[in-house]
């Protein structure tokens, strides 16, 4: 547990914090201290049907968790339209906030979360998991090291949805989660492909033709291409839907070398996650076979990405505490321009496709 | 060698014909007749260099290979702008073909070609090795059975060429191979793309912005979506570069299962092939792992897809010269529909990445 371990709030209960709460009690430097719902026996269910410990408060409202001296930081997978109420209101109390993705309906909502975590001088960070493992630090020094400059990267992010899904799911409520899978699930394709490019933002993005909506205007199938008009020109292409086969698809091509994984949001397993890395390929005499056959890179984790969130903000949260340093403002940076990134793909279907220079 | 072989005469010492050489070679339905240079001592030389057997006859012109009546099947590696002369040419004097891709430059030629083989009865084949691998009818299998309506599909064919390919080499060069990349390799992607969708035309074609062109406007490098307007709305993404690491990836999205391999044109080793395949995967409890992982499929094929190639059209040969069948439609179908995507998208680039309706 370590010394004065930072103490997490999750306000509401929705399936996610189900596996965030494991995290939490996973990670050394953290510990699960309270769980409110609006409705005390929900939130107490929850805690009992989680095996949440004795020690953790329960709350029937969110206003009293947000009131708790005791609480640190604020886990908050709320329904997106909720975000910008709640997280505001949670920095304004000067607690830290882990925050679900997609952050916010638009970057305007974000940024005054950003604002007032800013003013407050609590840390931000958004619920992107797959940032944290070992496996994406490994795949970035070969980035910096071995690949040349990107020229191409490809990322789905699909989850084949039951019927049902698409009459009640919050996910698709227009009123709830606008952004439906673009929000949902492209959230990570665009992270994917900003991180791919060390968070250079694209120049254009421009949605391509084929997209699905609800009648409701929620998006439900999407894919979109993020354009980069330097010497290189890297084109990355996104795609989400909630009518596809489970894929996490990505692709990353350089001028030497290039990597692929087909679990880069959630690991096929938990304690350790691999992607192939192949590097100054040719083809054999003849062009017959390859020279160079892909490399499958093992990379170990000893606690699952989403305890090595949670331990990387308490991390930063002991530190503040401690007046060590100021807020990582790394974090919120990453959130804001996948945020932007998430209205342009938005924008550009709106207005038919048309490109969304940024 | 089996009765009644099958006479294939190389018209063209390119580096391409080594390979196809040896196919010939291997097919046990075919054997390598002769070879024609527009110079004897280069042909000799050619012949000498790649081992061919000392029947194989040498002909210093293209002409005199044409009118060799020995001669059962050509084999093209012409540069593209003189595929439509000398196939036309070669249709008129009954001889069968295997082409190399792209077939033409453009639809209006290869329609020439396809009406001389027609007229002559002759058979036609472009030279799409891949198709040919028992690995691709397994996956079509996959397709048909298990996978569901697809709806998504990705696929590159990138090499990164070195600084004097684009000084010299033909295929860059706007006299003789003016399609460049887009035909040299977004032809893969493009009937790959078709393959999946058992040759349905895609409703429009829409070339990415980002597309790379030599100061000549020959496309090296672009990326473009091929979108079907059918209920489930597929969206084909193709991408083809001079400019990036080996990368020849095809992933195929459905309903219920998708299937990923990263050597779809020229498969890593030549005696078997793999790609992965996985249906109905869930994410495990709490989101933690998947409940399914990938399956590695893997095809053993007794012959080398370019061998198998050979065979398939050796194989029609015999039958039409038994006058047991007329030549099979399907596979100048396939070859046209490719150009017409190829054609396609080169119309988009050239009117500004417009989608270009079929």
């Amino acid at each position: 547990m370590g010394e004065n371990p930072v103490r997490f709030g999750i306000l509401a209960c929705a399936n996610i914090a189900r596996k965030v709460a494991r995290a939490i009690q996973l990670a050394p430097n953290s510990t699960l201290y309270a769980i409110a719902s609006r409705s005390l026996e929900k939130a107490k269910q929850f805690a009992t049907a989680n095996g949440f410990p004795s020690t953790t408060k329960v709350y029937g409202s969110y206003e009293e968790l947000l009131d708790d001296p005791g609480v640190d930081v604020l886990y908050m997978p709320l329904p997106t339209s909720l975000h910008v109420q709640w997280a505001t209101l949670a920095a304004q109390k000067r607690k830290h906030i882990l925050l679900e993705k997609p952050t916010a309906l638009d970057v305007a909502e974000l940024d005054k979360i950003l604002e007032a975590c800013e003013a407050n001088g609590v840390q931000f960070m958004d619920g992107s998991m797959w940032l944290h493992h070992p496996r994406t630090s490994r795949m970035k020094e070969l980035l910096a090291d071995s690949t040349g400059e990107v020229s191409f990267i490809h990322s789905t992010s699909t989850v084949n949805e039951p019927p049902e899904f698409f009459d009640k799911d919050i996910r698709v409520n227009p009123g709830l989660d606008a952004l439906g899978a673009l929000g949902d699930l492209g959230w990570y394709c665009i992270g994917a492909a900003l991180w791919a490019k060390d968070y250079q933002l694209p120049n254009a993005v421009t949605a391509l033709p084929g997209v699905k909506q609800s009648s409701a205007g929620v998006i439900l199938s999407c894919t979109a291409a993020l354009q980069y008009d330097q010497h290189h020109k890297t084109v990355a292409i996104i795609h989400c839907s909630f009518f596809s086969h489970s894929s996490m698809d990505l692709a990353v091509v350089g001028k030497n070398a290039s990597f692929h994984l087909n679990d880069f949001i959630i690991p096929f397993q938990e304690d350790s996650a691999f992607f192939d890395f192949t590097r100054l390929a040719k083809f054999a005499e003849l062009h017959i076979g390859w020279n160079v056959k892909p490399e499958k890179v093992v990379v170990p984790n000893e606690l699952p990405q989403e305890a090595l969130m949670v331990q990387e903000l308490a991390r930063l949260v002991q530190g503040i505490r401690k007046a060590e340093h100021r807020p990582d403002t790394k974090w919120p940076e990453k959130s804001r321009k996948t945020q932007m990134v998430v209205d342009a793909v938005k924008k550009s279907i709106d207005l038919g496709c048309v490109p969304i220079y940024l």
